[in-house]
This record gives structure tokens, C-alpha cells and sequence, in this order.
């Protein structure tokens, strides 16, 4: 039987990890073959998520196996943001909502991307096209991703389906929305047992923009002059980070999850960038306030890379 | 309203054109202000199945006007075998059935890609999904894509899928499906009235394999000598091309339709390559008989691909 490893991106978040274990579920479900894996860490947002519905976190790989036939990427695309040896293997599927960046493939592919909030949102959709039931568990995980990804539901990313689907999901996974919801994002938002490294890493990105390399990493707070408190030791973690990867721009994002507004730190030659795509000034600190700016996809990246 | 251009890759196939057609229509039941284009000259096969089906040839665009806010892409997604300024419009959504390389877009889209035969199998997909009702003309001209792109189901990229919707369309179409799959085939397989220069870019792909830039054409005949009667001008249209585009590479794969073999004339430096992709020797007019190989995209471009 052919050996299918389904993972999500690095630096993995809610929907990334969930996806996995329920993509792994249905494509078992369908008699597959498939296994899940992460490329990194839990957060403590997503721990939350596997602990309420009793699920286990998927195995941490660090590349794919010579004895795995196939792989099926969830929630990226980007080669960049994947396994590091992905352009060695077979992709046989991708089901995504991001834009489509730095993907090639030698054979045709199941390619499925829509541009809704929420990988989970597109799983749901094949749990139906498949008849197959979605258990409690596997909606309690594809709920979550999309409280995660939405930041519930109050992102610009979010659809009217993402939203029909959480509601649907909610009820299957016999949680109250608003209430499960807020509890989860404050787990994550709790950055207290973090160090500088962690939260400059916990969920990066990677990003070609023009000729430029750029990274974005994102943390939701509560109260983000918490997480600024350790200003020093974050920029010199970002420092390191410009170094060792040759980037020209660091963009630290500290979402506020009651506010729904971000705190950056911008870091690199190609700062200014941030000021003129955000139309902003950065203080001394190189620190700007970007009002209603919650998504990294919808509102960060489309106008950085429109500037570069 | 937003204005929507759909259309297929350049040198139009019959599942280019048709798919641009039948979309375009379906886009329209649904709401959505959109119209089909192509991007080259209708063949004589396509000519055929419109003839046939009582259809007409979607206009000749050679850019996207700036009146256009977004288009859609069918049966391609690599730019280089698009409209001339596709990095610069709005893509809104593909559907595709072939592998996925040198794509990207700024946002978040719609990208369908199936490892099926033809874009149109999965168009008639969509059509179940939104619940609308298949016309007789639509139905015929999916039903001549599906044709086109499998040789009549006999091609190794033809899957069940694509028998199936086929055998669907051909009842919707009121034609018997070998019947008029062959008229079909045949009237695409008459070549003479083709200039050599017409044979060489009819139905001629771009591909970038590793370093290398590679153009493959192919006609389909009934008689591949009959083609080859005129190799002398033949050669010269290709060198004009290699030397025009730099390429390392042009193949020019003759079909027989009937005997479901390629006769094929490999020039340019990197000739030898089809050679070890095959395993085959060039004789002294370059040409090479690929015994069952039907297929430019699984057995063609997949073979090259690895050897370069």
C-alpha cells in the first residue's frame, strides 16, 4: 500500500496542525494510506484545541522519509515553508487557502485552493463531497482552525463560509462558539512562559517579495505592551535571524486579539518598505501600530508585496 | 460589474477553446459578467466540434485590456504559455488538469487543478456542483475536449473520470460517441492545407526544464509520412524558432491517431536527451518512432523533465 504523509507548514499554527490530523482521518476514512506530521512545535493555542477533543499532536518530522510514496501538503504551498526536502518528493495533493507562490510540481496534482479563512473550511466541504461523517473530534479540530485563523471570526479573512462552517462545527463538536472560542485564543495569547527566541519563531513565515527575502511572524496577545517588555531581547533574536538567513526585512506582529490591532517591530535595510506599504511612521523603537490589521495574509503580505 | 475573461493557453486546443466557451457560459448562469477569449488561431478540429455543436470561436485577445478587473485561467497555469501580460492582471481562478509550475499570484485564488485528462471533465464536475443544467451545445463541446485530449479514451492520461463524464456528455450531445469522435479526430488530422509553419506552432508548449527551455509540438495524422513528406521546410520554420526563442530544445511529435504512435524530429542542442528520456536513436534525419506514446504531458514532458 502505497504510504501518503500529510503535514501542514513550519512554525505550525492551529490550522496547520488540525488539518493534518483530520485530512489523515478522512483519507483513512477513503482507505488510504495516510499519516500525519508536523514540521515543528505546538503552540500553546493549539494544544488547547488537541486537548479539549482529546487529540494526540502528529509526529514531528524533520523531512520526508525515503519509504513515504507521497505527500499531500495542507495550509501552504510555498516550497519555502515546507519540508526542507519537498522538491524531492512526490506532492500528490494540496488543499490550501493561501495564494499560490513558489510551487512546482513535475506531474499533474490534485490542486485545491479557495480562497476562504481556513484550510478546515475546505476540509468540511470534502468531508460532505465524500459522505463521510464528521466525528466530534474532527470538528472539534477543523472548529478550532477556523477560530484560530479568523480570530473568531472577526478577521478580514474571513468568508461567509468559514463562518456557516464554524457554526455547523460548533454544534457537532457540542461547544458553545464565542465561549470555546475566546478561551482557546487567550491559551495562545498566553505568552508568559515564552522566551524571545520562541516568540520571534513560534509562527514565522517566509516570503520572496520582488528580490527581497521577508519574514513575518505573528503572536496574538491580550495586552501587547506585556510581550514588548522584552523589546532588547527580541531584537537581538530578530538580528540573528537577518543574519543567518540574509533578510532584508523582519516584520514582528503582535496582535491584539481584543483590540484587533497589530503591534510590529520592523528590522532590516528594507524597514521603510513597512512605513510606505502601511502608510505609517515607526518610532524610535521601530514599532508602528497598524489599526485593524489582524491578518497576516490578507492585509500584511498583500501590501508588503506590493511595495517591494 | 466586474468584468471577467476566461480563456485557455496560446497555439488553442479543442479543450482550451471549448473549456473557455463552456465556462464562460456557466459563469454567466451563475451571475458572474464573464466572456470567453483565446489566445491563437482555432484548428481544424476545433473548427469542427464548434461547426458541429453550432457554436462559435470565443474572440482573439492578444493582452488583457485594462477594462478587465479579473480573469480566469483554463487548461494552463504556467505563464509562460498565457497571455503575454498575465503578471500583471488579477487571477482569479484556474482550472486545470496539468501539472503546476512557474504560477503565482499576489492573493489567495481559486485553483482547481485534477490529475484528469481534460479541463473539461472537471468542468462538467462543476456543473453538478452548482446544480445547473448542461446544454446540448455545452454538453458537445466538453464531450469534443474530452475527445481531443484522449484520442478517443485511448490515451494513458484518459482515467475514469473522463470515460465517464464522457459517455454522460455524448448522451446530453445526442452523438454516438466513436462516431463522432473519429470525424472529430480526422478532420483535426488533415494537414494539408498546413504550411510547415503551421504544423510547427499549431499546438506547440513552452516549458522551462531545468535550465533548459524546451518547446514541444504536436499535430495528430492519420499518415505521419505524409507530414514528414515536407521535413526539409519543416526544419527550417524550427530553426527559425530555435534561434528566435533560444531554445535548447524543440520536438516536433507527429501522432498517428489511428495506430497510437508518435513519429517524432528532435532539434537543437539538447536533442540527445530525448534520446536517453526514450531510449531511442535519432537516425540521420533526427527523427525517432516512440512506440505508444500518445500523451505530450504524461509521457512526454514527464520523461524530458527527469532527463534534464
Amino acid at each position: 500500500m502505497t504510504k501518503t504523509l500529510i503535514f501542514g507548514h513550519k512554525s505550525p499554527d492551529t490550522d496547520t496542525i488540525c488539518s493534518a490530523l483530520v485530512y489523515a482521518d478522512l483519507k483513512n476514512a477513503l482507505g488510504v494510506d495516510a499519516k500525519p506530521a508536523r514540521l515543528g512545535e505546538v503552540n500553546a493555542e493549539t494544544q488547547f484545541a488537541l486537548d479539549h477533543f482529546g487529540a494526540e499532536a502528529p509526529e514531528y518530522v524533520e523531512r520526508v522519509d525515503d519509504e513515504i510514496d507521497n505527500v499531500i501538503l495542507v495550509d501552504h504551498n510555498e516550497f519555502q515553508q515546507s519540508v526542507d526536502n519537498i522538491s524531492d518528493v512526490r506532492i500528490t495533493e494540496v488543499i490550501d487557502h493561501h495564494k499560490v507562490s513558489n510551487f512546482e510540481t513535475k506531474e499533474p496534482l490534485y490542486f485545491r485552493a479557495e480562497p476562504v479563512g481556513c484550510t478546515a473550511t475546505i476540509l468540511n466541504k470534502i468531508f460532505k463531497e465524500n459522505e463521510v461523517i464528521v466525528s466530534k473530534e474532527n470538528a472539534g479540530l477543523m472548529l478550532s482552525a477556523i477560530i484560530s485563523d479568523s480570530l473568531l471570526l472577526k478577521s478580514p479573512t474571513c468568508t461567509a463560509e468559514d463562518r456557516e462552517a464554524a457554526h455547523e462545527l460548533a454544534e457537532i463538536a457540542g461547544v458553545d462558539l464565542e465561549t470555546y472560542g475566546l478561551e482557546m485564543l487567550k491559551a495562545g495569547a498566553d505568552l508568559s512562559d515564552q522566551t524571545a527566541l520562541d516568540l520571534v519563531t513560534m509562527d514565522a513565515k517566509e516570503f520572496t517579495m520582488g528580490d527581497a527575502n521577508v519574514q513575518i511572524a505573528q503572536v496574538n496577545a491580550v495586552d501587547t505592551n506585556q510581550v514588548y517588555a522584552s523589546q532588547d531581547s527580541i531584537e537581538k533574536e530578530i538580528e540573528k535571524l537577518i543574519n543567518d538567513k540574509n533578510l532584508d526585512l523582519f516584520l514582528f506582529v503582535v496582535t491584539d486579539i481584543l483590540e484587533n490591532d497589530s503591534d510590529v517591530l520592523a528590522m532590516g535595510q528594507a524597514k521603510d518598505n513597512v512605513e510606505k506599504a502601511f502608510d505609517v511612521k515607526l518610532d524610535d523603537r521601530n514599532r508602528a501600530l497598524l489599526k485593524g490589521v489582524v491578518s497576516r495574509k490578507k492585509q500584511i503580505v498583500t501590501n508588503l508585496s506590493e511595495q517591494f
